[in-house]
């Protein structure tokens, strides 16, 4: 045992501001996930896909249908994981990937939560508007316990819940504004997505807007892709936001 | 409860040819693979991103290192799944995908099922050869209990051990010929896998080659692609290999 551990404790690296930024762009850009709960009548570790999205506090929300197999595990037990990251192309195990355990806690219907979650999902999600309304669908918050982030051979990191964790006090100003901020960037300042996708997030083409805003940073779609665009560090009042996105903008086009 | 089972039934659908076919290639076509286990010390079900590759007769395996979490997890308790089918372009919830739930059994190093193993798998995945003889590597045979299709939305089946298995009478003849035939097939029948690779499986271009033969079918790799060609039924004898290899490739040439 003792003999394992310092095995293990070899392949782990210390974690750092690289593997934090690292593990929070992965967990913040998925679309979907691999979901893993525990199957009610046989403890087997069952594995499925969902559509995920984040709160505004950095927790990971599922939509699932009542009706599904994954649902009926939660309510029966809210341990589970959420495993981030795709393969993409080469070598699947070059690339950066990132389980986080967590316990599901389902969000009530006709309380103020669901109504935030419900349209920030639908922004990073325009097509789930068909059936967030079903009466079996429901949102299920994965609060986060811990994280593992495999960032390619031999680079393995351990992650707290408060690495992941979006601990602004303006979390809930921002939350207020989101809606209206996205809608002005999106008609006002139309290029500014695609020079924050192409400059900070590595896109080459595509047709960018904002979909999400958080003290943390922002979300970038095109069609069915999505980037993270992560902010040095956390907002700290609402009326922050418009000089950081400026102050990006800026830098990006090299006059900051 | 009666009512639940009502509702979950009426999204199932009853399991025909087309899904089981369906849920083969999926498995067999896979190259990465997640893997849901149990984690030792809190039981929540973790889950992580593996290579799998598919044992002769049907059953998925996997290569890890003796110091990875999942790998202990496994060594602890061997319930565990898999979920086959990457989401690809679009909305992820309409790629098909699989999970099958499997008992995981460590397979000996010194055996002849090791060394079957072993070529099988690096064929699949060259780059295996770097790490695969590493003492802390081992393969996992995950023996199929059950498997969970979802086809896309509204479209469910369960499947059986039996449904995902290679049965045929031939399996060992054909395992004992495979790397021979591979080899005759990629230099003397150059042109084939590309044949086949773009008749009956989809792909559009690519560099082809065999690199897996069975008795339900052949595997196809280019670059980091894979795809799988199912025979319409499983050959009865390893002399029926031929003949079959030759009759897939007349039909797609139009002379057959």
């Amino acid at each position: 045992m003792a003999q394992g551990t310092k095995d293990r404790a070899s392949v782990l690296q210390e974690t750092d501001d690289d593997a934090r930024r690292l593990a929070r762009i992965l967990l913040r850009s998925a679309r979907s996930c691999a979901l893993a709960v525990l199957e009610p009548e046989t403890g087997f570790p069952f594995a499925t896909r969902t559509l995920t999205g984040i709160d505004t506090d950095g927790t990971p929300v599922i939509l699932v249908s009542g009706l599904s197999a994954h649902t009926q595990a939660l309510k029966a037990d809210p341990r589970a994981s959420l495993l981030a990251g795709e393969p993409g192309k080469g070598d699947p195990l070059a690339h950066p990937r990132l389980t986080v355990t967590v316990r599901a806690e389902e969000v009530p219907r006709d309380g103020e939560a669901h109504r935030t979650l419900r349209e920030r999902f639908i922004r990073r999600h325009p097509k789930a508007k068909l059936y967030v309304d079903f009466p079996d669908f429901r949102f299920f918050r994965l609060v986060l316990q811990r994280g593992m982030l495999n960032g390619g051979f031999g680079k393995a990191f351990v992650l707290s819940a408060e690495d992941l964790a979006i601990r602004s006090p303006a979390r809930a100003a921002l939350a207020a504004a989101e809606a209206g901020a996205v809608e002005h960037m999106n008609s006002d300042h139309r290029d500014a997505a695609g020079v924050y996708a192409r400059h900070y997030c590595a896109a080459r083409d595509g047709d960018w807007t904002l979909v999400g805003i958080d003290a943390a940073g922002i979300d970038l779609a095109s069609g069915d892709r999505l980037k993270r665009l992560e902010f040095e560090q956390e907002l700290e009042s609402a009326e922050a936001l418009r000089g950081e996105l400026v102050r990006l903008l800026r830098q990006a086009r090299g006059d900051g």
